[in-house]
């Protein structure tokens, strides 16, 4: 038995999230699925949950396989049984001990708006598309920056998910521009249920002047959910990116 | 009755190329449902024909209708009515005598090619992906610039649609590359039936090393398509822009 890592790609619009699901619409469904075709009847285990209808860009996954796999070639195997939303886009021999979600050290998520009257049919489910001119991005950039650091993130919960502990380190967070697409970078050491995207929605509420940055700021403090804005949609979230310390990853022969 | 400009985006995967087809498949029958349910019985004429499978950033048409539209309503209207692969991203009033096609004085396509092992799945539906490694794309990128000028491309048709004079110029070509994916950029007065297609066949034959770059040059004086490489697949390609003279359009409200 050894441990390998998997870097996974998902279209997540057809699913209900990574983590497995009795009706089978998991990603992690659709990974085991595939394990199975090869003979591998195990269990990927996430960095990070995704929700329904939230991508990713690079899920990483671990898993024990009985067979020895050169890595590409177990990537190239399990590609030709999964379906084409999602696709491994390469493997490694993991080192000993590796946790897809416990050993990460931080996780990034993005988040994509396109604003502008019209979407073009290419991005549509990549992106939450806001038509509404006029917005103060400038404002909203600099609103968010204030999620940077410790905070207790209570009023960034799905209320029914919230932990007893919300606390939580976020080292980055930051909107970017490129003529009508904004991309929102978030890394944390852990995110809690919806986290990202009711951020987001509290951001857009600073962007249209429903709120100021002194409201967004005073709510990382504890602050009720109820008292935030409301959730952005699921299609502009992509889970980006895990970071991990060096020497997780053995080999990948590509 | 009025003349109209419409701009539309369209996803071509599931069409047979912008052309009215006897099925109603293709993209324009699209179109035409969506104006006759705004009570205006009429065909779109296009800047452009695209291939089945092909894709459009910015399509141009023409149609004359019997109402007076703002034009941000009319596109807002047609979408109302359109499938969600393709979009009008909007719509103009138009000079008289504008025609969509004999007005143009270039168009733009490019082509996208994705050269790494894995391909993401957001974007397999506008690449070609092509997996092989060590193809040098510097030579490639080079040997294509002799396409620029006035040349006769028979060798860059598709037989059976092959017209009498097969001369056209090529205002631009040039192939740019960021990370794994590469771009080629083409316009001209004027493309034959698979123009672009076979000079990016030609391209990679040059950047794998199975031909060079005077075999590429040589072809552009008549010759015949079988001497050319094979055409890469449509997916990989978009209609991008036409230019048209100034004045074209008359009012866009947005």
């Amino acid at each position: 038995m050894s441990r390998y890592a998997l870097f996974i790609s998902y279209d997540g619009t057809g699913y209900h999230g990574w983590q497995t699901q009795r009706s089978g619409r998991g990603v992690q469904d659709a990974v085991r699925r595939a394990l199975s075709k090869l003979g591998e009847d195990v269990v990927p285990y996430g960095a990070g949950r995704t929700d329904t209808g939230v991508h990713a860009r690079r899920q990483v996954a671990h898993c024990d396989l009985k067979r020895e796999w050169e890595p590409s070639k177990l990537a190239l195997a399990l590609n030709a049984h999964l379906p084409d939303d999602v696709r491994v886009m390469g493997a490694s021999l993991a080192a000993d001990g590796f946790d897809a979600r416990r050993s990460a050290v931080s996780r990034e998520y993005r988040y994509h708006i396109w604003n502008s009257h019209f979407c073009y049919p290419f991005i549509k489910r990549y992106v939450m598309h806001l038509p509404m001119q006029g917005i103060d991005w400038r404002a909203a950039g600099e609103a968010v920056r204030a999620v940077e650091g410790t905070h207790d993130f209570r009023a960034f919960c799905r209320t029914v998910d919230a932990p007893d502990d919300t606390t939580r380190t976020v080292s980055d967070c930051r909107l970017y521009r490129r003529g009508d697409l904004l991309v929102l970078r978030v890394r944390a050491n852990g995110f809690l249920t919806n986290m990202i995207r009711i951020i987001v929605g509290n951001m857009i509420a600073v962007g249209t002047g429903r709120r100021d940055a002194a409201w967004l700021a005073g709510l990382l403090s504890g602050a009720e959910r109820k008292e935030s804005s409301q959730t952005a949609p699921a299609s502009g979230l992509f889970f980006w990116d895990a970071e991990y310390p060096d020497g997780s990853f053995i080999s990948s022969d590509l």
